[in-house]
């Protein structure tokens, strides 16, 4: 790689510009910012008008953004692998607990509370009933911890990308008894492609990379005194799980679901009477501070 | 610096995904940005929080830019020296030629054409002349060259910033002549901040930056057979010429400015018959392949 003197003071000038930011952790990362900027564009030894291609690349993704379910920069982040970079960098600890993946730019707040074993599901799809405990790292159970959950309908859309959806489709807060435990139930989860009508599609097909997701469910659980847990439990034999396109995957996050027959004890206390796919997951918390 | 088994295996499966890029540049470009990205959150540990902060700023950035004259991905690579580094890049081979800096994003196109000696300015300011020839770099004259010219107003706004200016204030394309010299009569040029009120704005008053240009004439240069050259000229005793907040400062692209009297033998052929600012400059264009 060549690099003048001339270059190199170019990037020192701008490193050195940063200097006087009052917060150190600011100046850390405006500089290592600053300088991964600069080495990039030596290494690749980058045109003017493909720095401008670029910008308005990054002009585009903005653009894109809504104010409610569509952030195509937490698209493009999770298509490069960053979003998992830094959940991996930001969990190193968590050995004992629950694996975390990506947030993904679908989530939205404020959804109903729903009670223990209520249907989440407003469109048509394959019955599904998920259960299972919310525990700390000991294995005691913890109450009132709170499932904060968001599902795509069986046409692959969340509600707030299809309006053909209720608001509150297969999105929900529900809450464990005093055994820790929960129940919801919902729709069997499909896999979907992430939205390929802006910058990130584009990026994706011109690098010939697939836009899909295997199917999951997102949870976000919620606990006093432990650490927020952001995670998705995916159907253990989806065909995309070795490719999906945002890197989410984890082996400890596949779950299966058995199908039950109708008038099954497991599913009967919950309402449901005819068949059912069934699967059971215990969720671990990190404590606040990590061990 | 920490880097975890999983979290390697993260990158490399990040820049793996893109290895099927049917355009060798574009593999290589999105491949060392993965690289770049991941080097950088892995170096400063980036938290999932500031990932965040980091998409919302980026996110902000493309949705500031308007279609005219507002272009604030530019700024910012601008503001963190990145545009400067890819004019050196790109420009390693042209000592012999006049020097390049930062295109900026306030350049509109379609701007008149102005006669030899036209005034430009439609605003008050200091009465300027500025004169010069332009050459290829063995000082051959090159006629019919086109000098694309913008320039702030007195207040330190472009047209198009400005709904008080007329649009084409202080632009113009001029021709050279069977001789290859120009003339154009506009105001002093003054120093002025970058715009400061969006996303790159806040960023400078975070970091305890300045948003100060030094005063300066904007040039694209274009002739037959020639690369088209983008510069500017600074004024030679302007404040901000060690501290210009976009680092696009060269030594040789200062120019001084001498006061002319009224009726001074240089500023009546072009019909100005007060005192003047004069400056003289020739420029040299680089062949269209580099020596």
């Amino acid at each position: 790689m060549i690099q003048t003197p001339e270059e190199a003071a170019i990037t020192e000038r701008a490193v050195a510009s940063f200097a006087a930011t009052a917060d150190p952790r600011l100046r850390e990362i405006v500089q290592g910012l600053v300088r991964h900027a600069h080495a990039f564009a030596q290494e690749v030894e980058l045109t003017e008008r493909e720095l401008l291609a670029g910008l308005q690349f990054l002009t585009a993704t903005g653009q894109m953004c809504d104010g409610l379910v569509r952030q195509e920069y937490i698209l493009l982040s999770d298509v490069i692998g960053l979003s998992m970079l830094v959940d991996a960098i930001n969990h190193r600890s968590d050995s004992q607990v629950t694996e975390s993946t990506v947030f993904g730019p679908f989530y939205i707040e404020g959804m109903p509370e729903r009670a223990y074993g209520e249907n989440m599901a407003f469109t048509p799809g394959e019955p599904a009933l998920l259960t299972g405990r919310v525990t700390d790292a000991n294995g005691q159970p913890l109450p009132d911890a709170v499932l904060d959950i968001w599902q795509t309908a069986a046409n692959g859309m969340y509600s707030g990308q299809d309006t053909q959806q209720p608001a509150t489709n297969l999105r929900g807060r529900y809450r464990t008894d005093a055994q820790g435990r929960y129940a919801i139930r919902t729709i069997l989860p499909v896999s979907y492609p992430i939205p390929t009508d802006g910058p990130v599609g584009r990026l994706l097909a011109a690098t010939g990379r697939h836009p899909w997701r295997p199917a999951h469910l997102h949870f976000m659980v919620e606990a006093p005194g432990h650490r927020t847990l952001v995670t998705h439990l995916f159907n253990h034999d989806d065909p995309y799980l070795d490719s999906d396109a945002v890197f989410g995957v984890k082996e400890s996050l596949r779950i299966a679901y058995t199908p039950l027959p109708a008038n099954d004890p497991i599913a009967r206390p919950f309402g449901i009477e005819g068949a059912v796919f069934h699967a059971h997951y215990d969720f671990v918390l990190p404590p606040v501070t990590p061990a």
